[in-house]
């Protein structure tokens, strides 16, 4: 008998099935790019003191309804693409199990073998998933620190009651850390791999 | 040969791959019970002219780190479940075609069969995962809402310039008509059906 066809998978944009949208591998591009934009942007402000609309010089302590159509634009996209709405498709999975030989640590003759860690792998245990998740979580950062700044003319940390205007060395230890932190999450590949919903077939 | 082991989803909580965390089902239904909270929330602002923290009594107008910190957890909860952070496990495939039978629409008795709907199927053409999309829109509009009245003292219309406190019948219809949608959306079951990760293997 021929094989019974695969159920359309409703994971495009706006959850449709026609296979249109981002897959969770375009997502996650997207994610690392607001990871670097947000980290980037809270630097931007811990330093100079003006939110990031500030900074770029745009009208702030307005309505949102009087914020420029584009900005209103990117909002938008953002928090679609935060919420996956804009297509969500495939799926990321684990590497497949080394058997035994992926248990046990070989020896290494770097720092990261000194210290235990394995030699090749991910420095710290992030999936694509996670990554993903990291993506998502700066998105939803950007969209609220970029309509609280519209309607306040503060900055995201400004709006934290955080200091700002402040030389490198002065600066928050948990902001330069949250800086720090999504500027590696978004280089860091993570592990695992993405499969179309197709791929399944196999 | 054994058949290959199918590889883990990274879908859980987190985006971690140990199945545990909210399925699509679990989210869904999140998402209808904030469709139905936020627009009866919307409703209830039009008619008194009270945000929805301030019909419970709560404290307005004060600093996002003031706020009762059950709220702020509520929020926070929300807003990971609007992401998809809290589980996103199994897939919402379409219902499988029904050969050339399923293409006429069968003559009927009532008002859906004289417009030249089906009978049977859903009033209008949601799917699941649509259900599940506008359910983080929902989730969204809570958390914003939330957060700006929180600050501002204003409740979700207000803060968008809404005329409230006035009569349902004088009620901007672009406001009744958000509502009746979400509650609508709220209990419109969407085709297709929902399927595990591990359903796949059959």
């Amino acid at each position: 008998a021929a094989p019974k066809p695969k159920p359309k998978v409703e994971d495009g944009v706006f959850g449709t099935s026609g296979g249109i949208g981002f897959t969770k591998q375009n997502e996650l591009f997207v994610g690392r790019v607001a990871m670097i934009g947000f980290a980037a942007s809270l630097l931007g402000e811990a330093i100079t003191g003006k939110g990031i609309l500030a900074q770029l010089n745009l009208e702030t302590g307005i309505p949102i309804y009087e914020a420029e159509p584009l900005l209103l634009f990117f909002i938008l996209f953002t928090l679609l693409g935060a919420i996956g709405a804009l297509g969500d498709r495939g799926q990321f999975v684990d590497d497949p199990p080394t058997g035994i030989e992926g248990a046990v640590i070989p020896p290494g003759k770097g720092i990261r073998g000194a210290l235990g860690l394995k030699e090749g792998g991910p420095l710290f245990g992030f999936t694509k998933a996670n990554e993903l998740f990291v993506g998502r979580l700066a998105q939803l950062g950007i969209a609220f620190s970029l309509i609280g700044e519209i309607i306040t003319g503060k900055g995201a940390l400004a709006q934290l009651n955080i200091e700002t205007g402040i030389p490198i060395s002065d600066i928050e230890p948990l902001v330069l850390f949250n800086v720090a932190f999504f500027f590696f999450a978004a280089i860091n590949p993570g592990t695992g791999k993405f499969v179309t919903d197709e791929a399944e077939e196999d």
